[in-house]
C-alpha cells in the first residue's frame, strides 16, 4: 500500500531557507575584540550564503560535489559557509585547525579540497603549507591577517567580502537528493591515519531536529547560545545548521578562546547558554576565580568532548550554571546521549543522572557487546563496548580504495553497527555511564579498572588541578594504573595523603602502585587527555615515577 | 560523492523501541468513570503491542499491509494498536466515530478493513453496520459494553484480553521502507466523498520529532498531556507517537468527554497540558464557572481545529492557562503552525501573535496563491490561498482508479503542494492569519470578506454564545454575509445593538444586512461550524431572516 505523502527531501538548504525568512531577525553576533562586536541576522546570512554560493560557482568554478574547505573560527563567515556549500551541492570540508601539520596536509590531498576559505588571523598556519596542498587551486581571505603571506603561492587568492560584493542575494539553489554528501569531518584519532566522516543532507536535518528537541538543549529563540565548541570540532556539535531551524541566536568567540575575553563576552552579551569542552570550562573557572564576572545570564551550559570531573560540575553549579553533560563523536555527528535527569527524581538522585554521559534520544539504538562479542542486559552493571546505530550515526568512512567508503572491523559491526570504542553500562532507563575508552581499560589480573574512574576521584581532592591515569604494563598483574598528576599552585599533598584520599572511595586492589607529578596533562588537538603521549613517555623512561 | 551515514529507516517501530525502554516508566491513565482511573507503563504498552501484533498474525492471520482498523475512545488499548499495527507492517486505519452511518460504511469499504478493533461502549453504533462491512471478518472487542449486539453477525468475534493473553511480550519486528504506509485517515470533507490520507512511517517519525522540539508543543517527561482531541481524528494530533519519544506521560478520558468528567481529571489527575478542539474549551469553561475545580495544574494547552475565539483565549489567560494556538489538518499529519509569539515582543505584541494560527516549522513550506495563480509576498497583507509542502504533508489521496493515489487538481498544484482550501495572510517572519476557507469568503462586489473576521467580532460581545456569518446570493453585490448567532441565556441585546457593536471593528460595507438567532450553530462530526447546513437551511426558506 502506497503513502500518500509528500516526497520532500530533508536538506540544509531547507534549513537555509526556513531560518533566513521565518528566523530572519535572529542573529549571530562575533566576537572582534573591538569596543562592538560584529552583528549580522539570519536573513544577511541567507542573502550572503547567497552571493557565496554564485562566487563560488561563478568565479572559481565549483560544481558538482568538489570540497570546498574551512580553515576558519567560529564566525559569521564560517556559517555561511556552512549553509552555501551544501546548498549549492558542493561538500563543505571543516579543517581542524589544531591538527598537526602534516596531518592537515594528509586532510587536505586525502579529501582532494579545491577551494579554501581561511581566516586572515589563519594565514601563518597555512601559507607555509601550501606547496604541499596540491588539490587547492583558490585560497579565498576572511578577516584580518597579513595577505603578504600569501605571495608566491601557485593559487589564486581571493578577498571573501570582494568576491561577495555585487552578486546576487538569491540564489536558485537546486533540488538534492537527502542522502548527498552535505560536509566532512576527519577524526583527529590518536592512533592511525586521520578518517573522514561524509555527513549527508538527511543526516544533518534529521540531528538538527533532535538538538532542537526538548530533551536535548531545548532551545528556542529567546536563547543566545555561545558557541566555543569550534565549527570544525564535529559541526560545532551541529548547532549552527540546528539554530536556523528554532532562531536561536549565536554568539561567536572567533579567535578569543582565552578565559578572559569568554568571560568578558559572557558578561556584555548575555548568552543564556553555551557549548564547550571540559577543558575550556576548566579554564574560565579560573579566570572567574581570578577576575569574577557577571555571568548570571548564563542558565545552561553543555559539557562534552570529554567526560566532565564532577568537581568542575559542582563548581558551576554554585555559579548557578545548570551543567548539562552531553557525549558524542565526530563519527554520531555528534549528538549521542544528553544527561537531562529522568522527572521525578530527587536532587540527590538527579545529581547522579547529570554525572552520567545520559540518555539516549530516540535516533539512537544503542547495545553494549561484551569481550566474546554477546550483547549485554542494560542492568547498570554489565559493562561492554558501546555500539550504536542511527541515522545520524557513520556506517563507514571515506575514502577505501576506488573512492568507495570502507568499514574497518574494528570501527563498525558486521551487521553495521558503529563500535564506539568507549566502554560503558547503561542504567534499564537507557542512562550511559562511560566508564573508559576500550583502550584505556586497564587490564590488570583479569579484571578491568577504569581509568576514568581513577581521575575523577584523584581530581575531587581538593589540591589536585588535573589527572590522568594510564595503564603501564606490569608483570604480575598484566597492567596495572599509573597516575600522573598536575597540583594545584601552593599544593602540599604527597603521594601518600593522595593515596590514601584515593582509597576511601576506591578499592583497594584498583589502586594505583606508580605515581608521578607532571606539570600540565598532554592534551590532543580538541582538548582531550591525550594518553598516547603519556604511555610513550613512560615506555621511554621520561617520568619520575614514584612506585609504593 | 558518497555520505558514509548509516541507513536507517525511520519507522513507527523505533518509536516503541525507545519509549517502551528508555521511557520504560512513563504512563498512560485511562479514565474509567470509576473510583480509580486505570495505569498501564509505557513499558507494558511495548510489551502488550508485542502481544497484539501475535494476535493479529497468528490468530487473525494479518499479513502485508493489510488494514486493521478502531472505532474506539482514547484510551492505552488504542495507543497499543498505534504500535502494534503499523510496527508489524500491516496499516492502521482509525475510524471517526462520529461520522454519518453511510460515510463509516463507505470509508470501511473503501479502505478494505479486514479487521476492527472496537471498544464495547461503541457496539452499538457498530453492530447495525455488520451486515454492509464486506470486508470485515474480525472484530475485536476491548473495554466494557453489551457483546449480545453482535450476535449472529457473519464475523469472528474477539476478547481483546483473551487475544493477548499468553502471547509472547516481545516480537520480531520486522525491518521497514520508511516510505511504507503505516496508518490511514479519511478527511470528514463537508463536500463530495472521503478522502483517504495515507501517513508513511517515515511521515509520522518526523512530525514526531516536530511534535517534541522546543517551538511546537514543547513537553518533557515531567508533563503530563490531557488528550481530549481524539484519536480518530489525525491520529490525536500525532501526541500518541511523539510521546514515545520523550516520555511525556497521557491522560486519556476515554468515553468520558463531557465539561464535567474532563474538568474532574484534571483537579483529580493533574495535567500540565492538553489538546482540544475549540467547542471542548468552550464547554469546559462553562462548567468551571457553574462548578469551579482546581485546575492549577495546567500551564498550557493547543487548541486547534479550528479558529480559537480571542474571547476564549482570554477567559483561559484569566485562569493562568496559556492557551496556544494551532493549525494542521488531517493531510498535514496535522501539525503545520504553533502560535508561539517571537521572542523579545511586548506582552500586548504577544496578544497579537498568539491570535494568528501561528509559525511554520522548518518542515513546512508554505506559499500563499491569489486568485490568479500568483505567489503572493510575506506581507501581512497580501491574502491568497495557503498551499503547503513537507515530508508530513499530503501529495495525494488513496485509492484512485487501480488502487493508484490520485491528485484532484483542486487539492494539489501542479507542482505537488498541497492546496489546502484556505485563505490567509502571511506576515514577514513567518506567522499564518486564516481569514477564512476558500469557500466560505464572502465575494461581495469585487471584494472578499471574511467570514472568520466577523464571527470573531460578534463573539466578542458579552451576550452572543457563538456566531457564524455565511455567504448568501444577493442580487447587487453578488453575495453579502448573513450573521446567524446564538443568544447566551437571558441576553437582551438585539440585532441593532449587535451591528452596532460590529460597526466598532468592521469596515461599515463589510456589516451583514442579514441576520437570525439560531438556538446553536450546526457542528459537523469534529466540532467545526458546518456552514454548509446553514447555507442549506437559509436555502430552503428556514430561517427566520431580518434584514435591514
Amino acid at each position: 500500500m502506497l503513502s500518500t505523502m509528500q516526497d520532500v527531501p530533508l536538506t540544509v538548504t531547507r534549513l537555509l531557507k526556513h531560518g533566513s525568512t521565518v528566523h530572519g531577525t535572529s542573529r549571530i553576533t562575533t566576537w572582534t575584540g573591538e569596543d562592538e562586536p560584529h552583528r549580522r541576522t539570519f536573513a544577511e546570512i541567507g542573502e550572503r550564503s547567497a552571493q557565496l554560493a554564485h562566487a563560488l560557482r561563478d568565479e572559481l568554478g565549483v560544481a558538482d560535489d568538489q570540497r570546498v574547505a574551512t580553515l576558519m573560527w567560529n564566525n559569521a563567515e564560517h556559517v555561511e559557509a556552512y549553509f552555501a556549500v551544501p546548498a549549492m551541492g558542493a561538500v563543505l570540508h571543516t579543517l581542524n585547525l589544531r591538527l598537526p601539520a602534516e596531518q592537515l596536509v594528509w586532510i587536505v590531498r586525502h579529501a582532494a579540497d579545491r577551494v579554501i576559505i581561511v581566516n586572515g588571523s589563519l594565514l601563518p598556519l597555512l601559507a607555509p603549507l601550501l606547496p604541499q596542498l596540491t588539490p587547492v587551486e583558490h585560497i579565498v581571505v576572511s578577516g584580518p591577517g597579513d595577505r603578504s603571506l600569501l605571495d608566491g603561492a601557485d593559487v589564486q587568492v581571493h578577498e571573501y567580502e570582494e568576491l561577495l560584493a555585487g552578486k546576487p542575494t538569491a540564489y536558485d539553489w537546486p533540488e538534492l537528493d537527502e542522502r548527498q554528501a552535505a560536509a566532512m569531518c576527519y577524526t583527529s584519532g590518536t592512533t592511525g591515519e586521520p578518517k573522514g566522516v561524509v555527513y549527508s543532507h538527511r543526516s544533518i536535518y534529521l540531528h538538527s531536529m533532535q538538538v532542537n528537541m526538548t530533551q536535548s538543549m531545548g532551545l528556542t529563540d529567546e536563547d543566545t547560545g555561545l558557541i566555543v565548541v569550534p565549527q570544525f570540532h564535529v559541526n560545532a556539535w551541529g548547532l549552527p545548521h540546528a539554530v536556523f531551524m528554532t532562531g536561536v541566536n549565536l554568539l561567536m568567540p572567533d579567535r578569543f578562546l582565552q578565559p578572559a575575553p569568554l568571560a568578558e563576552m559572557i558578561e556584555r552579551e548575555r548568552p543564556t547558554y553555551a557549548a564547550a569542552v571540559p577543558t575550556i570550562w576548566q579554564g574560565l573557572l579560573a579566570e572567574l576565580t581570578a577576575n569574577p564576572r557577571d555571568i548570571e545570564s548564563l542558565d545552561q551550559v553543555t559539557i562534552g568532548g570529554a567526560a566532565c570531573p564532577p568537581s568542575l560540575m559542582e563548581a558551576y553549579d554554585k555559579l548557578g550554571v545548570r551543567v548539562c553533560h552531553a557525549w558524542g563523536m565526530t563519527e554520531t555527528s555528534p549528538l549521542g546521549t544528553v544527561a537531562r535527569p529522568p522527572a521525578g527524581v530527587s536532587e540527590a538522585d538527579a545529581m547522579g543522572y547529570r554525572l552520567t554521559q545520559g540518555r539516549f534520544p530516540a535516533g539512537v539504538e544503542a547495545r553494549l557487546t561484551g569481550p566474546g562479542g554477546e550483547h549485554l542486559p542494560w542492568d547498570g552493571t554489565s559493562a561492554g563496548e558501546l555500539e550504536v546505530r542511527g541515522p545520524w550515526i557513520a556506517g563507514a568512512y571515506y575514502g577505501g580504495a576506488d573512492g568507495e567508503p570502507f568499514r574497518p572491523a574494528d570501527k563498525f559491526s558486521e551487521d553495521g553497527w558503529l563500535k564506539t570504542g568507549d566502554v560503558g553500562i547503561i542504567s534499564p532507563d537507557g542512562f550511559l555511564t562511560l566508564t573508559d575508552r576500550a583502550k584505556d581499560v586497564i587490564k590488570s589480573g583479569g579484571e578491568w579498572i577504569s581509568s576514568v574512574e581513577l581521575e575523577n576521584a584523584l581530581m575531587a581532592h581538593p589540591e589536585v588541578a588535573e589527572a590522568a591515569v594510564v595503564a603501564v604494563p606490569d608483570e604480575k598483574w598484566g597492567e596495572r594504573p599509573l597516575a600522573t598528576v598536575v597540583l594545584k599552585e601552593g599544593a602540599t599533598a604527597d603521594f601518600e595523603v593522595l593515596r590514601d584520599f584515593l582509597a576511601e572511595h576506591i578499592a583497594r586492589w584498583q589502586l594505583p602502585e606508580r605515581w608521578t607529578i607532571i606539570p600540565t596533562v598532554p592534551k590532543t588537538s580538541v582538548g582531550k587527555f591525550d594518553k598516547k603521549v603519556i604511555r610513550k613517555q613512560y615506555a621511554d623512561g621520561e617520568l619520575d615515577i614514584k612506585k609504593f
